[in-house]
């Protein structure tokens, strides 16, 4: 069902920023907005996953809401499934809140829901793949 | 010089708790304990990398300090790399800094060492495989 770690992403004010340190790691930084979910995304291939560093795009984003309450650091974890619906009904039957009931187009236009950290401790994004 | 994503790390206060959704999820949950860190590790193989959950083992663990002021949620992010004082030198070099000036000896019996967040963001630990 879970295939592998798909990215994690790190909340940062600004993107110049919070890449620097991977820039001087060797890194080549690909840029993304997901304007719909009102965010910049810096993204650096490491091995078979991801990193991402997020800078929120204007102050009603949801990346500005978690660093005024946790500041930057680690927001997600997100991992791939091959069957993101089936993955969903498995995790509500058996009790886990979920943030989407049903997928929606994220990064990249994959399909993507968020699982609510009450039920898994952490803000987990399953993403087909 | 950096390979992978080495593992991501979670801190909660009950480590059966932490990794129920994993389990749920179709995961078998490794269990390993580090007497020097003062944690309890439960550990889940994704892909080329692992999730690890810590409980801390006793108030003075360093997870106790972070769980007290944080909350539970993501702790680290683990890269691997080929060869860590070479790794350390370089991050030094540009003014980077280091938590572990030299590595030390972690789970598995790897050389680990940390950055300092004020330099990476995010608590990153390097890992040498």
């Amino acid at each position: 069902m879970i295939k592998k770690i798909d990215h994690v992403a790190i909340a940062v004010k600004e993107l110049a920023e919070g890449t620097r340190i991977w820039e001087d790691m060797g890194f080549h930084i690909e840029y993304e907005t997901v304007g719909d979910q009102k965010v910049k995304i810096g993204m650096i291939h490491l091995g078979d996953s991801r990193i991402e560093i997020l800078e929120p795009l204007g102050e009603d984003s949801p990346i500005s809401k978690f660093l005024e309450k946790r500041g930057e650091g680690l927001h997600h974890l997100a991992v791939q499934v091959d069957d993101i619906e089936k993955a969903l009904k498995d995790l509500k039957s058996k009790g886990y809140r979920l943030i989407d009931e049903k997928p929606r187009i994220g990064a990249g236009g994959k399909k993507i829901a968020f699982v609510h950290p009450k039920s898994s401790k952490i803000l987990l994004e399953l993403v087909e793949g």
